[in-house]
Order: structure tokens, then C-alpha cells, then sequence
């Protein structure tokens, strides 16, 4: 039997962190020998998020403290613009890094600096680093030294459109809407008045219209796959009343006599985190609480030639920890599935 | 001055019936003198709803003991096909009648029909009767005898195509998607599973997508309109957990060389009831919480030939009960704001 | 007729601020003509709260811009400090002032100070003020140049316990517990993480068990009116997941052979806002959302001497602004109803 | 190595039903062979329960199609009434039974039969059931064939008590009040009005005052440890918006110069699932959300003599379902934790 690897975890305070640490608890090939956290240094993970009473004996650690380069794998679940500055000394020592935060996710550096507004600290590692969409990259992750966990929208709205976009089968011209409803967690662990209970509750709202820094990193996905279409693509994400999941709607118009259905479930037929539902089928987001499924509808409009995608998402599981483990899995020659075996949280 | 008209509520025991009794409270032109329901006759309204303990001094009547034709306006709060079969004798009468419920919205009785699922009981009022979109039919609504309440979905979405209709605004031949997220209250006061705090609770999910029964009643309005349009109207409503409140996303596409905005806000400045923001803005629900009131925005999508609208209104009010006092109040002739001037309750 | 007051609120941008734009918003006999906050100053009241759009034309100002000794009445809607330093100024020209801070709820020095963690500012001030409980100090109100607008939980806590405590028919030697819960608002419109919807949602939790700031506060009460009673006295708070809203459950020991129910239905039976329910009855915090009032139940425990109370009020509105406004009322010989009238938001 | 034990589960189409399969899923040593249901007989759990989509491969089954005498173990997830019935039957066979009803969770036969409304089908079985409070009889349990899995609310207030009791450390003749409040689950999978999100949401109340079936159930413990405590019990359940999660905040008076503290962390040090927290913690309900675990919390309340206890558990798993299954490990001598492992969810 193998002994485990060693995982290092870097700014685990947030909603990410601790669902990191939730669902590698049950990962039997790994073991979590570092916390970092510059503000919380010093106290232990279990007085810090007392659901983890019992479960981890850690403490958090500055970084100096933390020898991550001791580490097998690092995930990265801080801030934009941290991960561009610590990885590539730990790149070096050959750790492998898992970055949830966008510091790798878009190729196109003028690009990248234009939307996150900081001038990226490392664009070669950004050529090095491979995007994280675990079902779209699955041979390039089992290589890579560095990956790019991608966000949650792009999560979510992607993985359906992913085998129609392989094949070509979207019509140019016309609109490719993705109408996006999100939970609160989605805007971190911090303290902003617009997440209070109080403005967020029992309210729904749309916000970021003008631009949302998932838009060009969707943009990307459809430009490497059917690049005629990304022009036509409209993303408008909405805050709803809840703690976990993501909702997707997409309307897009297909090409004639396809059946869509057929693609997507074919598409993902091997792949244990998509589950591709009949069409008429309505997935809920609390289907997938707590666990690392996407789950998909395809059907016609009635009445009409566009077709509507739903997509669903526990956006702090495969929007984020969950599929970073996942990727880990993929990278470390693991079951896809080592860590990511309970089933959803419902009610 | 006048004497104050007497008013009656048949069906008074579900959402839209409390919120009637809740606005018509402060209305200083009218009396509540009669609430019927057959299943909690004998009851006082204060017991059923602890809410109106010291402000009503009813009890719920049965039909026949309420003597409905003393009252100058009576008000459906019923489930669907009660007022089609009540509202005849009462219209004969003399009594002015608004129905909350869908019996007189449809003009097409066949379509009414099929999507319903009974036969219509008496198709000639329901041509007398004048679809209540206040801001729509004001002139019309003002001589009825008989006016059908529009649905909560039509209200939110019609209300900001209207202007651009009328003027024939949209473009053919591209697609019009109304995707809708609603609060839970939408579905009414009744024991069904699926409105549970703990099934509709941190849960978002599309239903009704094969049809739900206000996409009729929106076509009917865009056909009125702008005839060529209604056939792209595709329509995808979502329940979001939340109690109140209804948000409309709409993509549209508008000829070339207008400023929608600037049609918006010129259609709608003498309705007191309709507001419309700057683009940019992003009106939340809860804004309009308890109150009268759609708020309206619309912009470009970034890079995008497609227009967005947002749309938001309170189900129970501008849905349903406040747009029903609206009407009411052009009915007669009063001050259309009376009974509907509160503040929205925020938070 | 009279013309109307002119009132001013210092410190607006909080939840009391904005529920007191609200209900003052329906008042016939004031107008508010300032409203001031120095981070705020320039926006529009209507830009920052779009709930009051079309409501007010106000503008935020500083305190120097706003002439709020021009003001007949001015409500102090600040963090507690505030009002101590500013009040004294406008007091000496004659201008009333409700404070909804802590700052002249306690009358002895330095209990106020140990609490609050700062020195008093006006100690004279102090013994000046009356204490706004409405029901308990009416006759003091109508006179007071300034009032102590109380806390919510002293508020819903002592409203019960007012007419048992004043006939001294409290067993003394047993204890005294109230277990109260609160809506999340009540810790106001602060970015705090505790109060982020992904922290307070779908939780219960108490807090402040050490002592919280209340505690003194209803101990005053008690210490006035059945003294040998306070030592007695437990409180302990807990957070739930809802915006508004206060339930008090109250455990206490009766001297033998009597009916408080009689006692509390006769004491209140000229009060509007106190609505004491039949015995049995279990008041829910909904039945007064957004209204200004407290319901109130007593009954005995089964097969049991202790006797359970049920206290519900709005946090925001009796527990803060609304009871600002009834004080104001008093105060200025308006009827106590004016501006507080609208039945509560259900559902 | 041992083969898997068979499980079979009468009535899973409940909240406590899908638990017991979402927590069954992950135990290595059982297998899942029987799922019953007369309503939804030869509907998939998966198409019943979307999260058990790709978990679970059975359809629910008609008692007769089950062949429950096959199974090793049975749950019974059923209403009051329908084990009583059944379990003599497959206690005949060997099937060894736990039942997560009320039915053998009272010795006193007309207890239970004044609480619960009907007969006894066999008060014999009764006498045989052991309690499953499992910290209190593990070693019964260990031996018994069929177990009364404790009500939410008797195992959140009991586990805190039991050592106490046991050292007979309650003052006699002072109150002991346990203040509880509950998710909504609590209430099941029915469509009652009162557990509708739009009437059990941004709400609060006390219910079921008068007498609660789960008074009886906390005193029939009280009385087995300490007699002359259960006399003074007081108990009222509230009704909290939130899914999972409950709250016992239980006021008592003890005897002079103990450390309960002390008590308490003695008692549960090799207990798994109970985690004493030191004075001054303040447990909250998501610290075990989905988890099997009560934490606890003992303090005096300042200036008194009385001591506040805390304890939250997820009604539906150490309050249900995971109870369940922590007594079947019990029951066939696995460790007790397996299946229950995984880390709470939060947020």
C-alpha cells in the first residue's frame, strides 16, 4: 500500500477552506499536514470552524511556519492575486498546485489583467497552468504540474455546453444566453453588507451585468471549442436567497435535426460527476447539496426553436473544493471519486 | 362626500385574500362588508389570520348568507374556474366585478380551454371583460363592469414590453425569452409538498417548462400588440426560496437607433405605479416588498446585439391584491393610489 | 388646521433609520425635512434606499448642513455614543428629542458606563430623560423634552411582565427567565460576518449569555416596579434565521390564586398596540411583521407551578422606530396611532 | 472477512427515510436490500429522491414484495402506529428491528396511549424494547432485537441531563425548564399549511404547549434517573425557520459546590458523538448539520444561581435517522461511527 501524499491547504478561512477540508477529512490516499492563514495564525482549525471539532487537529500556520514545500500537493483558496505570487517558488520545489482562485484560469494575460485590474506576477506559469473543467481536460490535469480550478458560473454553465460546442453544433448568429442564479456562499466568507442575511434574504436581484469576471473566462471555453460563437454569448448572473447552489439557465439555438440529448448523456456517459436527466426533467439545486455533481436537462422551448439547458451545481463542491479535489484525483492517479462519495444533503 | 362603496371577497381565506384585506384596510373610500368562504364560514376573520386581530370585525360568511349583490364591487380571491360561474348572477345585478383569478383573461375561449382543462361556463363575459394590466387599459378598465386580474408573470413581463409594442419596437425573426424567478407565496396557501419550507427552501429550481399557463395570457398580450412577435416568445419560470417577490429577466432584440430607456421612462411618467430606472441599475425585489409597485430597468449586454430587462414586482401586490386595488380604484373613479401608498418593507 | 411638525433623523442609513423614513413616511401631522449622515452626505435618500424612491426627495446631509435645531423633533438613529454628545446642544434650543440609542436607558451612571464601555457624556441629561416605554411612562412622555426609546428585547420582555411586576405579583426566591430569540436585524446594517446570510441562515445559536447590554436595561425595570425580583432575573438571547421579529418566552412563579390574564387583558385594555391573546394562544412574530405592536399570551406550564409567557413584536418596529414614533406621538399630543396603522405583512 | 448484513427500511419516502439511505450509503458493512412503500411502490429511490440518483439501484416495494423476514435488521420509518403492527411479526422471524417511530419509546402503556390516541397492538413488545438513547444503554442496546430510536427533541434535552440525573446532581423542588426549538423537518414530509415556507419562514413561534408527545418521553427518562426532578419539568417546543437543526437551551438549578463541566466531559470522554464544549461555548445548530453529533455547553448565568445548559444536534440525524444507525452498529457489533463519519456541512 502506498503511504499518503501530503496536502497543504493556503488561506483556508474562507467558505472554499473549510469545504476543502470537509471533504478531504474522508479522502483515504491523502493527509492534510498544513493550514496557512496569515490573520488566524496560531489557532486551531477546530476553534475556528467548530464543525471540524474532532476532526482535524491543525492549526492554522503562517506560511513560513507551514514548510508547504514539504507538500505533495497545495491548493490554493485565497484571494485573487496571491497564488500568481507564492506558486511559482513551490512549482519549483515540484509541488503541485491546485489554484481555486483565478490567478491561472485565463490565457490571454491583457485579458486577464484588463478584468481583475493587477498586473499578473508570473504569465509563463499562466501558459504552464491547465484549466480545471476535470470532465473537458481529463489527460492534460493527469499531467499537470499546475492547475487552474476554474470558477463556479463557468462550472456550471460549461459542462453542458461542452459536447455540443466539441462538436460544432451550436448556430451562429443567433443568442447563447446563460440566465445564472447563485447562492449567497458564492460571494465568500466576508464581511460585505450586500451578503447580510438581511439585505440578501427573502430578495432576489441580478447584479454584474455590465461585466462579470466569469464572462471572459466562459468566453475562453467557448472560443477554444466553436470559436464563431463566443460573440454571441450573453451571461447575466442573479444573487437568490440561499447558502449553496447554482442554477443555470442557457438558451441556445442548435443546429437541425440533432438530438441533443443523445450528445450530452453519450458525452458523459463515463464521467461519475455529470448526470445527464431526461429532457422534461427540471434538476434542483438541492439534489446536488453538499456533493461534486453537475446535473443536466436538455429540452425544446415548446413552441418555439431555442432549446433550454438546465444545469445545477453545489457551487462550493463542483464549483470549486470539489472539483479541485477531483483534479487532484485526476493528477495523483486516484479514483476520480476519493473524497467526493457522499451522497447530497437533502433536506 | 360621498358615502364610501361597499366591497365584498369571495375565496378570502388564501394569499391574495389577506393581502386584499391588508390594503383595503387603509383605503378610506371604501367597507369591507362581506368575505365569504364556504369552508371556514362562522369563523372571525381575526382568528384566521392573527395579522388582522383589531383591524377587521368580520367573519367569514357562506355565498349565500353574504348577500354579495348589496355590494357595489366584489373581488374573486378563488382557485380557477369558481368566478365563471358565480360572477353572471352577480354582474346582472349591477355588482362591478374584479376576478383574481384566470377565468376572464384569455379571450380565445378554446386556447382558455386547453390550457385550464374545463369548459369555459360562460364565454360571453369573459368578451365583456377587460384584461386589468392597469397601465394598459386604464380608459377600458374605467367603463367595466367585469375585469380579469392579470397573472403575476404576465404583470412583470408585460409590463415593460408594453411601451415597445405598441410602438412595434421589437425585432421579428429573433428570439424574445422571458426567464422568471418567483417567490414561493406564488403558488398559493395550500398543503402541497412541493411549498415546504424544507422542499422549497436553499433550493432553486425551472418548473412548468412545457407550458405554464401565463404564457397564453403573455402571448395573447404580445399578439395585441405586435402580432409577428408573439411566435418567438419563449417563457421559463423558476421558484426561488423566498416568501414574496417576482423577478423578470428579459432578452430581447430592439430595431436598430433607439433608446429604449428614453420610451420606458416617456410611456410611464404619469403612472404612479411603474417605475423605471436609469440603465444600470439592477432593481431587487424586496424594494417593492408589500408594495404597489414594478421596477424597471433595461440596458445592453456587454458585446452583445441583446437587450436586458429586468422587471420586479411583489407577486401579492402588483400581481395580484395591489394591481386589483388599482383597478378597483380606476373603476370607480378614485385616486388611483388609495390603499396603495405604504412604503415597501425593507428589509 | 395645525401645521405640521418638522422632524429631523440624525444617523439614517441603519435598519431604525430607514423603518423610521418608512413610518414617518404615512404620518399626516410631520414633516421630515433633514435627515443626516456624514459618511452618506449628498446621496439622495431615494438612491440608498430604493425602497424610497417616489417617497422622499431628501438628500443625506451632514450635521452641520442640516439645522437640525430648526427640527420640533429630531430621532437619534445612531451607534450608541452619538446622541450623548449632541443631544445636550439641541435640548438647550428647545428642540424634543427620541433617542433610539442606549445612551439614556440607563439611569444609573455607572452600570451605563461598565456596559457600554465609555464615560457618559451628560450624566444630567440622564436623569432628564424619560424612559419610552409607552405603556409604562405615557403621562412622563407627553412632558419629557427627551425620551429613552427603549431595547427590543427590554421591550418585549417587559411588556408582559409590566402589570404582574406593578401589583408586586411576582413570587419572589424563584426564578425569572426569559429565553428570547431575535431576527437577524436587530444586530443592524453592519458587514459583521456573524450576520452574513451564509453564517446566521438555516442556524440557531444563543449568544451574549456572559451579559448582554439588555440585561441592565430590564433589570431597571424591574428594580422600579417589584424589586426583589431582579436578583431573580435570567435572560439569555439567541439569533434565528429571519429578518424581523422578537419572541419572548417567559418562565415564572405567580403568587397563588390569581389571573393574570385578567391582570394583563385589564391593564392593556386601552393600549392599541398591546394585544394580549386568550391563554392557550401562541402569538407568532409574523402577525406583527412591520406593525407596531406586541402580542402577548399567558398560560400555566402542564402539570407544572411555573407559568409561560409569549411576547411578539417587531424588533424593528415596537422593539425600535415604531415605538420612536408612538413616543413621538405622545409626546407631541398626536393621536398615538398616526403613522403606525398599516396592518402587519402576512405573509 | 464478515459479508455485508442485510437492511431492509419500512416507510422511506419521509425526511428521516432519505437520511437513514443518504447515511446507509456509506457504511461499509451493510447492504441496503428492501425499501418499502405502499403509496410508491415500484417507483425508483432515484427518481423519487434525486439526490440518491446513481446511489441507490431499488425501487420501493410493497411490504408483501419485500421479504422483510429476509432482512438482518430493519428500520422502520414509518408513522405512530404502523411498527406496532408489524414488528412482532419480523421479531419472529430474527429480524432485529429499529424503529424510529414513537411506538416503544414508553414502558407506561397508558401513557402511551393517552398521548399517542389509540391501543397498544402489543404491549409485550414493548417490555422487550429497549430505549435507544445510545449513550445511556449501550450495553441493552448491544443485546436487544428491537430498539425505540428517541425522539429529537428527548435525545437533544436528555444527553446534556443524563449524567446529572444519574449522579442525582438536580436540585428537587426548583423548576427544570428545557426551552426548545426546531427545524422544520421536524414537523416531516406531509403538506400541512403550517410548515409551508411562506408560513413557517421569517417566523417564529411556540407550539404545542399544552402537551407535547415528547413530555412524557423526556420525563419517562428524567424518572428512571432522579425521580423526584421529573416532577418539576417544564418543556416548550418552538417552531424555527430553518430546515435541520435543534436547540435545547435548558435552565436548571444543581446542587452546591459541583463542577458539571466536569460531569459532563467525564461522562462523554469515550463517547464518539457527544462533544462537550467548555463553559462559556456557544454551540450552533449548522456545527452539526447532517452530522451525528450532540455538542453541548454548561454555564451559570450571571449573577443567578441558575445554570444554562446548550445542546444542538441535527434533529434528523442524532435526533433520527443517524441515532438509527449508531444503535444498529451497536446492535451488531461494528464500531459505532461507521456510516457516520463524514463532516458537518457548513455553511
Amino acid at each position: 500500500m502506498h503511504s499518503k501524499i501530503k496536502v497543504g491547504i493556503v488561506g483556508a478561512t474562507g467558505y472554499t477552506g473549510v469545504e476543502l477540508l470537509r471533504l478531504l477529512s474522508t479522502h483515504p490516499q491523502i493527509e492534510v499536514t498544513a493550514v496557512t492563514s496569515r490573520s488566524e495564525a496560531g489557532i486551531s482549525l477546530a476553534d475556528y470552524f467548530p464543525s471540524l471539532r474532532g476532526i482535524y487537529d491543525l492549526a492554522f500556520q503562517t506560511p513560513d511556519e507551514a514548510n508547504l514545500d514539504q507538500c505533495d500537493a497545495v491548493f490554493f483558496a485565497t484571494p485573487n492575486g496571491v497564488a500568481m505570487k507564492e506558486a511559482p517558488e513551490l512549482l519549483k520545489k515540484g509541488v503541485r498546485i491546485i489554484d481555486l482562485s483565478a490567478d491561472f484560469r485565463i490565457q490571454d494575460i491583457p485579458t486577464w489583467e484588463q478584468w481583475y485590474g493587477m498586473a499578473h506576477a508570473c504569465p509563463d506559469v499562466v501558459r504552464q497552468a491547465v484549466y480545471g473543467l476535470s470532465e473537458m481536460n481529463r489527460d492534460a490535469i493527469a499531467k499537470a504540474q499546475i492547475v487552474a480550478n476554474p470558477g463556479c458560473y463557468p462550472t456550471c454553465v460549461s459542462l453542458p455546453l461542452l459536447p455540443l460546442l466539441q462538436q460544432g453544433r451550436l448556430k451562429t448568429g443567433m443568442p447563447l444566453i446563460a440566465d445564472c442564479k447563485s447562492g449567497v456562499s458564492g460571494a465568500g466568507r466576508k464581511g460585505n453588507v450586500g451578503s447580510l442575511l438581511c439585505e440578501a434574504g427573502d430578495n432576489f436581484k441580478a447584479y454584474g451585468i455590465g461585466g462579470h469576471r466569469h464572462l471572459p473566462e466562459i468566453k475562453q471555453t467557448i472560443s477554444d471549442l466553436q470559436p464563431d460563437i463566443a460573440e454571441s454569448f450573453v451571461f447575466v448572473p442573479h444573487l437568490t436567497p440561499m447558502i449553496r447552489g447554482m442554477h443555470a439557465t442557457v438558451y441556445l439555438h442548435l443546429q437541425d435535426n440533432i438530438d441533443p440529448y443523445e450528445i450530452l448523456s453519450g458525452f458523459y456517459q463515463d464521467s461519475p460527476f455529470v448526470d445527464v436527466m431526461k429532457p422534461g426533467s427540471t434538476p434542483e439545486t438541492r439534489s446536488v447539496r453538499g456533493a461534486n455533481i453537475c446535473r443536466i436537462s436538455i429540452q425544446k422551448a415548446p413552441q418555439s426553436p431555442v432549446w433550454i439547458v438546465l444545469s445545477v451545481i453545489d457551487n462550493l463542491v463542483k464549483g470549486a473544493a470539489g472539483q479541485a479535489v477531483q483534479n487532484m484525483n485526476i493528477m495523483f492517479g486516484f479514483d476520480e471519486r476519493l473524497g467526493l462519495q457522499s451522497a447530497p444533503l437533502l433536506p
